[in-house]
């Protein structure tokens, strides 16, 4: 995602070649042409990555073991849903804040016109004619920050109580992320300090894995996944759930990157985020099948789970530069994503984070790999500058993470107890099932 | 959904500012920019409301007990079948009776050109030229009458035959839905009177739930659901496939409410679709929190199935007017959405109403609310004709369904025996299990 | 598909009536808008497409045995990754072999700029200015060469080894697909003979059957599935994700038929893209009845795995000409379609013929029936030659599959153990488990 507030306006202008008075109207038509394609593209992406969200649903509903399963897709429903809510109250305030960030604006915000345009509004009235409808832009970028809070609640899965995971998504979504993300696409520091994340391998993926990292220090491991020195791995209880995330986490990235491109009114936008449609479907393949040579060579059988965490590797990897790679380089960026992946995870288990599905690898290790990766294909990137936004981010996000992982702790405790971790969240924290009929082997 | 056919002129129109005779080129590729921008929402929003029949099918499939997945399946693939087939061949043409419904126009529309333009169809051939494609405009209005139709089958499920379901959802389909809806989107006489059902909070959902509700009382109660004067609960199988549902529904919604913007080749009207949008999704999260807030209060625990009718709810009570409210006052319409679910379905038990999906308090009673909460956002709406609207339309749904229902139970039977109902109705009426691997508990 | 290289200019020209100098921005104008058109239909049809790939992997994981279902997961990931990777190398270029395909092209393809557009291009910089963004043609292109192969993964499911399979997937996603999807799409001799196929009943569906078909006979069917001269019938799993992948796949046919109109920037492309989703889906809806009619009467219980596979084979029988028919027609069109299904299944196992998920029924049959369907609304096609280029086709790709396989065979065996059948694919060669936790009944 390039800065927002500044580039809708430079795209209407090459749009636009010196035109004479006498076509003024075609001006306006062509113009108008162009915000509506540009809302457009924010609203298709925006769905696309509203439906990320069941895709992360399914993935951890797949990767839990059954009795914790009900709890993963309560917590999922519900941290979509106070993203959506936080977000709107405080963080898009908080992230854009030219001006229009105050107490007010925010009351206003709850029972007034808030961050809408009126409706049916016209040409002259619109907040950024030339670029998109503000309701559009609002709902696409909600949705980055609702993926952020996805990204944790996988990690710390299967232990963790649900209200204070609930309140840590609140201060993440409200919050944590908005502020960082602020720093690059709200015009911030980082932006004027030549940082480039075009989608969000730093500012989203590893802004939810440094978060999900701090929770897990707090939090500690799964009981028995580590004993006497040896790593017990636990399988997910439902593969064909995994996999379905995984394509719908797949599908949604087309919205998370192609929109990204913030336009698509012009022949360089739409062919600019034809591009990155086409290479982010080939950075995913090369992560998938990398890491499926990879565990084959490695452990002499393909591993599915890993397969999946490739792919999505893949994905978080061409995230920060989607659109200046080629195909083939994007492929690469991807595959070494998957590498990551696979070498990773064995890494975390040596260090006892259990991380449940993955999360911190794929959404943190290919996080950061995809940040540095762009300055293999844009000219523009500095490495010292890619490292020190990296840092920056992840020192932020993480320091912060932690203070807030500690006050739950403090005031209300986070882990449920050895009783009911053992019976399953499921049973404890809401009285019911996921599968009640059938029996457990 | 405003008046389909008044509307589009008005809003090309808007678009068009007087141009001299030197432009009239420009004048026809703005407008044909406006007719493809209209065509392509209602294509967008046809396949998001198509996927909503695939939502239904999960929710449906996740809340009835494993006996009988195979056959809530069955009955949801087939009955979006059959309304695809009805409405066409009876149901456009009748809500749409502009002067083209005659015997003569249904057989042409089998056997002939058909409801459809024709191919390639030029400029001045348009049937509607400055607002869409007809069968753009076919297409997203059939998925609206398969809707209301896959609202039934929810709550007569795990006890109705099949055929006798079927057959009444064809009268629904190609009668019952058309006839009520042509009242308003038609241009009818609850048009005339000013009711205001943006994308038919009463039109759609209360209309399906209205249906649901004759079956229901024609139909009685699963066998063992109320005994000796306790309510026994009886847990869906599989909540992985009621939350996927819940994601694919909300993920349609935008479709559903967004395209029934009906138009968006203009600032105004894009924005529009933009602001319903972020309406739509900020409701559906205020009625998942509000009902996780409402369970964890009056039951001390979360409950995922609540939580999932709770964004429901928001959804359908957004329906009638997902444009005029502020986030925050559409949140707070959501919310009392999935306050109301949590407040209904224990009622309907009291009334001994056994509705398997909570389709009633989610459809039936939020539809209600939502058509009423217009007058508090939208300076057009007047109570008394939302409440006679409703009441009008109510009547005759439910009477009629009664009707149908009846004559169905009188000359076929429309309960399964209680040994297949004990059996379940894969084993009775298909021969075949869901899972038929699967050992149960 | 039409003819994907001539096509556009014609498109672009016919939107743009004589125009003087006065007006030439406003003419780029239009013609930019037309390839902003163009592209996003491309975009948005093939995200649908690729969702297609989780279609089949849900309808083959949930019509496998529950001990090869890890195992079809997988090889429909990495099947769509290494389609995605050599259609890009090779396949692609082999295609449209318009002067570009060279060792060199292939090798800047890689490392180079490949087959994408620069960055941001400018109008005069574009390919195909008045068509499309290269990337967005090539997105689109790519996800028709996956489903092929998506296509064979399901009929040999269940007993072959993981690797042959996946180096068959090569072979036919960078040469036998590419090869004689250009004697139709790439202005081949197919082509030059008036063969039509609009979006590919036979350039996809029949070539994936085919392909299925020739290694079926190399492979040999399942253990236990014939035994004493009588067909044992094997469940499937888990039927709500074989429905789920039906729905899946419904929703991605209307990318894969609609946006092979390749073009939407005008009148009439666009009310033609509208015609093609309604009778997509009316032929879907009319194959899913005629399916359910014809189990009841022929076996007097409906089979709900019939019913997926009618909708199915409506939508591969509209596939080759979804444009011209009436909603009627292309009603009777699937119907048809939905009836060779259940006619086909039983004469399949009567030649011993074991195809798991019925995708020679499906794909090749339907697919042969659609492309002769074609003459009964299309005046401009003739049955001699539709009939010449079904039989070409199939010839060619059947009989190198044959080959294929047969190497495979001789190489590396392409069939697991009996043991390793018998025990599942999972366990032997995945060493995991889909469903570790659920009891098998």
């Amino acid at each position: 995602m390039k800065l927002t507030k500044l580039l809708p306006a430079a795209a209407a202008l090459t749009a636009l070649p010196a035109m004479g008075f006498a076509q003024e109207a075609g001006v306006d038509a062509a113009s108008d042409t162009i915000f509506i394609f540009n809302s457009l593209l924010f609203l298709i992406g925006g769905f696309l990555v509203f439906w990320m969200a069941a895709g992360f649903a399914m993935l951890e509903a797949g990767l839990v073991r059954t009795k914790n399963v009900a709890m993963q897709l309560t917590k999922n429903v519900a941290l979509f849903s106070l993203a959506a809510i936080f977000y709107y109250l405080i963080g898009y305030n908080l992230m854009y804040p030219l001006g229009t960030w105050s107490v007010d604006g925010v009351l206003s915000g709850v029972w007034g016109v808030g961050v809408l345009e009126a409706v049916g509004v016209a040409r002259d009235g619109a907040d950024d004619y030339g670029y998109a409808a503000t309701a559009s832009d609002f709902f696409f970028q909600l949705m980055f920050c609702a993926t952020t809070a996805s990204i944790v609640s996988g990690t710390l899965a299967e232990r963790i109580k649900l209200w204070p995971f609930l309140a840590f998504t609140v201060v993440l979504t409200a919050v944590i992320y908005p502020l960082q993300a602020s720093w690059k696409w709200g015009g911030g520091f980082l932006d004027a300090a030549g940082f480039l994340d075009f989608a969000g391998s730093t500012v989203v993926h590893s802004v939810g894995g440094w978060a999900a990292l701090a929770g897990l220090l707090v939090l500690g491991p799964r009981i028995g996944k580590y004993k006497d020195g040896r790593v017990n791995p636990i399988p997910g209880s439902n593969l064909t759930l995994a996999t379905l995330g995984t394509f719908i986490l797949w599908l949604g990235w087309f919205g998370f990157n192609g929109a990204s491109q913030l336009a698509m009114g012009t022949v360089g936008d739409v062919a600019d985020v034809s591009r990155i449609f086409a290479n982010t479907n080939t950075a995913a393949a090369g992560g998938a099948i990398a890491a499926m040579i990879m565990t084959q060579l490695l452990y002499k059988k393909v591993d599915l789970t890993m397969v999946l965490n490739g792919a999505l590797a893949g994905l978080v990897s061409i995230t920060a530069e989607p659109l200046t790679p080629t195909l083939g380089a994007a492929t690469i960026i991807g595959a070494i994503g998957g590498i990551l992946v696979v070498i990773t995870v064995p890494l975390l288990d040596k260090l006892k984070l259990d991380d449940v599905v993955g999360a911190i690898p794929v959404h943190l290790v290919c996080g950061i790999w995809g940040t540095i990766a762009v300055v293999f294909t844009n000219g523009d990137a500095s490495l010292g500058t890619q490292l020190y936004s990296i840092v920056v981010v992840g020192i932020f996000t993480f320091v912060v993470s932690l203070v807030v992982w500690f006050i739950l702790k403090a005031l209300v405790g986070i882990r449920v107890s050895e009783e009911d971790e053992i019976n399953g969240l499921d049973k404890a924290e809401l009285g019911m099932e996921a599968y009640p009929e059938f029996s457990k082997g």
